[in-house]
């Protein structure tokens, strides 16, 4: 397959492009694009050449997917460029409270309308999603984003044509991350445990589905 | 209790206007305002006289809240405005697409925020949800809207200061709406006893709830 990777120099896009590059031909994106191992996303983590589209612009998502299309065709988008921090509910600012809807719903919503004309007959797309254990002081924006894309993803499954799939990833806590924090590596999920959850949703024939990832580590099926 | 009520023009605001005037003192709020029962929401429904105020602009929203406070202060706040349309997913527009969040998702939540500094110590909002049986095409923007709300409903609730709560009602289908689209009215529930659930929110103590109609009147306890 053709497969092309949004967000691929963060620590889970690195480990998701790395995955999926040893069965398949995979084109890595990043926000501003990077060449020869110097990280150029928004998070950490090492990485090969990336070419540059931003989420938040249709028309760089546009112009990605046309340009993969010319040479050659794309089988599957996968999505690993989501970030999104804690807003307070009381932000005088109403922009500052809706920024986190801009990339992580709006745009990777945005993304599914958009390659829905461009992929493969029977590809897919991946996004990501995310969970909090509880809600926590900060965390409202994030909790509708998170129910909102999935709901999305389960609604939208049922309207794609010509056999093409759509699930979300909901990644959890990453080793890499819990220790880069200082943080308890044992709570997290080593990146390349989380990047075949990731290559289960591409190379699968599920569709509408969002895969917790813990659950999927310790053996149970993925979540619905 | 002095409660707003926005959206009292439409079916559901109507029955729950009149509901809450039994035991309160209501202001009855609706986009374009109207006076001496001409309907003058969005929705059909008789009305008595209403001021204007649109959810989707916050200035607005603060004025009424200002004006409400400065002859007596509020209780509570009751948004029964949000509808929404299906919306196909290859929709070419992308602004066509995402109108369905502006009022229904983005208007409701800014109610609450901009309603937390100026409730009474105690007060409440509640906020209208909705449901779809199952994802059927053109609804993943309705489920979307659904799902984050009430997952925001949920998540901000923690967040309240001076005892404010915060629910949602997901109404389901009102009978009175079923009749006028030439539906069997068995599969709705009155507007009056809808009206009832809104009530139950306004007056109860609980909060991060949303309150399934369907399940209320048969008698089950409410949907947490």
């Amino acid at each position: 397959m053709r497969i092309i990777v949004i967000g691929a120099t963060g620590t889970i896009g690195t480990a998701v492009a790395d995955e999926l590059e040893r069965r398949h031909e995979v084109v890595r994106v990043s926000r501003r694009g990077s060449t020869g191992g110097s990280a150029g996303g928004s998070a950490g983590g090492s990485a090969g050449d990336s070419v540059p589209a931003d989420l938040r612009d249709t028309a760089s998502i546009d112009a990605l997917l046309d340009r993969a299309g010319r040479s050659g065709g794309v089988d599957a988008v996968v999505c690993c460029a989501a970030s999104g921090a804690l807003t307070p509910l009381d932000d005088p600012s109403d922009a500052a409270f809706w920024t986190g809807l801009d990339g992580k719903l709006i745009g990777q919503v945005n993304l599914v309308r958009h390659a829905l004309g461009r992929l493969r007959d029977g590809g897919s797309v991946t996004l990501t999603s995310g969970r909090f254990a509880e809600p926590v002081p900060g965390s409202s924006m994030g909790h509708l984003v998170n129910a909102g894309l999935e709901a999305f993803v389960r609604a939208a499954a049922v309207e794609l044509p010509r056999g093409l799939r759509l699930n979300a990833v909901s990644p959890g806590w990453v080793r890499e991350t819990l220790v880069s924090l200082g943080m308890d590596p044992a709570d997290g999920v080593p990146a390349a445990e989380v990047a075949r959850v990731y290559a289960q949703a591409v190379e699968g024939s599920f569709t509408g589905r969002t895969l917790a990832v813990r659950a999927v580590t310790r053996g149970e099926s993925p979540a619905s």
